[in-house]
């Protein structure tokens, strides 16, 4: 694979004008949008305009004129369109953790009517958020947390299993589980599934409904380019959505909010998962991003996206191991049906712990953002790269690897400044 | 009190300059900045700049170069100023609803170490989100949630009593407790008292440590303008800040959020209540309102603008019966002690249901802003008023009782587009 091949492919790429939806930093290749989506042209405008008209002149009026209300449904409504849920289905609030703790909440309560059912099983890498939500939750309800290689599925779903809670794609790996296949065998065990949709949605297509799964949630700032912090979503399934009071009980998720009664009684449906008011111009900014996704939609739609994504993926992992041979072991897999939308590499020859963090500065300091997660004993360092095709094509991939062999050949992560750990990302 | 005699104070008036940090609807007269604050006159070029700038230039790297991951900790030491707690005391995160969870939470799991304490204690008329909270945390932990009238206080505290939750100003009355008392005789049955702020923060003085008392949250987008659904605030006293495990235990919270270790350890003091990512452009949207009110500190801070707030509901108190004699009930107290900053009326003579409704929507088309709570067999309907003394001056209240008075003796009340209610407040 040349240079040419990839200007080549970027020619060819339908998607390619989708690109024009984003400002970028110049002299930035971003593959980090699995952690924090780029901005679209048009939210500084409709946030300016949530800011001057909505809030500025509109005052409380807006929350019926300008529809603050009903944002949690509307951009619900279009999360759904990228994650195979009905209208009705999804709404956007609070944060991932947040919208975790309520159904894995009303999952546990669901469950646990069978007390021999006694065991919440997660991934032991799955993205620690989830696993704190989870033992809290475990000791509220004398539950167990059982943490588990993805290997030791389905094995491990015994009659024992009260809740399966999952991440679909590993946010270290980049390993995507089979939801259809997972869920079917969860229920067979008589088991209810919590799937994490942070590095899925907008990333990879998702069919909640036709896999037949029960709870799901994530975020909104990651592949939706919602923005720093936006709200996330949380979808349930319409066998559930009636039947729970999840704890968060807030007046937003109330039947009758504006009666102001001094009993809860839950909205019917999924609207029973808001809680408290929610942030206005944060949620503008989301669906902006949304937006950005759905304008795939006469192009394909997710499926078009999944093609690029593995096909621009394909070309990362191809060019770096034509090109910085014997430097790195591939941390994600290689099989398509199994890959989210992410690359990650550890340091095939481990020299200092620092190490991988070093070679990311160094690619950061040229231009080429991807990140750093730190290994442990089971887990090594990893060199991680998003990559999103909304804005990305092929020959930002070359330039990417190109760079990368760069920094290793000049040896650029030995520099005093690229190995100070910074607190964030 | 003449419209002259309004002039003459607002020409007076130490703060009256605080108006001009603010950008208002021309014609408008705001009388519902305790349901949401204006527009901060510096919050459209902030935001502008945490959007094209922080999040569009920055990308991922404003996690540490634009500080956003200290905001919650840095807001909420401007917070702390406003509410007589200590730097490092609040955090500026969630929502008002989901932060009661925490703090309650926690309340309860320390008050019912003694096992005869199984009481949560609130009042009947508390904002229904507060009791919908409590409801629902009651009924995991297998206590009872007791609703008692203002006037049942202190006599209700015996030693069954786990936690007293109360709001401290009154969301329909405006009716205001007395924090530092009613803290001393809960602590004297033993047991633990949670605050909502909500209508305090930025409206009256509030002494948080002086009071000593032991939970309190609050809402940053009424008196502190923050912003539709700007983020809330929580604090714990620092005897209690390092002792309990919150349940939303996200890794926001974590001791060592960037260790990604799959076990939870909780940060030292109020960062353990931090839970999820947090919404970035809101954030900085609060950050504006905040400054709008400690731009008060160099004129005499909370203490000024409670003198003023307090001359403004007398002066609006005083006008009302002035000139619409026999018309309303003041449902505030005319007591200062026992005011927040919001005067409530109901109709003397209540002839159809929605009458108050319809004064509501008849002053909004006049231009002045007020809202409408219905009531029920215990409560009348309220027309409720507002008063923020950083940007309403003397003259502003004489006009809106003159709207008032045209209302009344035009009858535009019966007007029927006025008797439609709708959706939201």
């Amino acid at each position: 694979m040349t240079l040419d091949d990839c200007k080549c492919l970027d020619a060819q790429d339908p998607l390619a004008p989708l690109r024009d939806q984003f400002t970028l930093p110049d002299g930035v290749i971003y593959l980090d949008g699995n952690s924090l989506g780029v901005l679209p042209s048009a939210a500084p405008a409709r946030i300016a305009e949530a800011v001057s008209h909505e809030w500025g002149q509109g005052l409380i009026r807006s929350w019926n004129s300008a529809g603050w209300f009903d944002l949690p449904q509307r951009l619900g409504d279009k999360v759904g369109r990228l994650i195979g849920a009905a209208p009705g289905e999804v709404v956007c609030t609070d944060s991932t953790s947040i919208n975790l703790y309520k159904v894995l909440f009303a999952a546990i309560a669901q469950a646990k009517a069978d007390p021999k059912r006694r065991l919440v099983v997660s991934e032991r890498s799955n993205f620690p958020t989830d696993l704190y939500i989870a033992e809290s939750l475990c000791e509220s309800h004398g539950l167990q947390l059982k943490l588990i290689d993805a290997s030791d599925l389905p094995g491990v779903l015994t009659e024992e299993v009260a809740v399966l809670m999952l991440t679909h794609v590993n946010y270290r790996t980049g390993a995507m589980h089979d939801m259809t296949a997972i869920t079917a065998a969860a229920h067979a065990a008589g088991a209810l599934t919590v799937w994490d949709l942070a590095h899925s949605a907008g990333a990879v297509p998702v069919a909640l409904n036709e896999s037949n799964a029960d709870f799901a949630i994530g975020c909104g700032y990651k592949y939706l380019n919602g923005g720093p912090g936006a709200p996330a979503f949380v979808w349930v399934h319409t066998r559930h959505a009636g039947q729970f009071r999840q704890p968060l009980s807030g007046w937003w998720g109330h039947a009758a909010p504006f009666e102001f009664t001094p009993h809860y009684r839950p909205a019917p449906g999924v609207g029973r998962y808001l809680c408290g008011t929610q942030p206005i111009l944060s949620l503008t900014g989301l669906e902006c991003g949304l937006d950005t996704v759905l304008a795939a939609e006469p192009l394909g739609g997710m499926t078009a996206l999944r093609k690029k994504s593995l096909a621009l993926t394909d070309a990362f992992i191809n060019l770096t191991e034509q090109r910085c041979p014997g430097l790195f072991n591939l941390v994600t897999p290689r099989e398509h049906a199994q890959r989210g939308s992410q690359v990650c590499l550890s340091l095939a020859d481990q020299r200092t712990p620092t190490q991988a963090y070093a070679i990311v500065q160094a690619l950061i300091a040229r231009g080429v953002i991807g990140d750093y997660r730190g290994g442990d004993e089971q887990m090594p360092d990893i060199l991680r790269f998003g990559f999103t095709p909304l804005y990305l094509g092929f020959e930002d991939v070359w330039n990417a690897v190109e760079h990368l062999v760069q920094v290793m050949t000049l040896e650029e992560w030995r520099k005093s400044e690229f190995n100070q750990i910074n607190a964030v990302t």
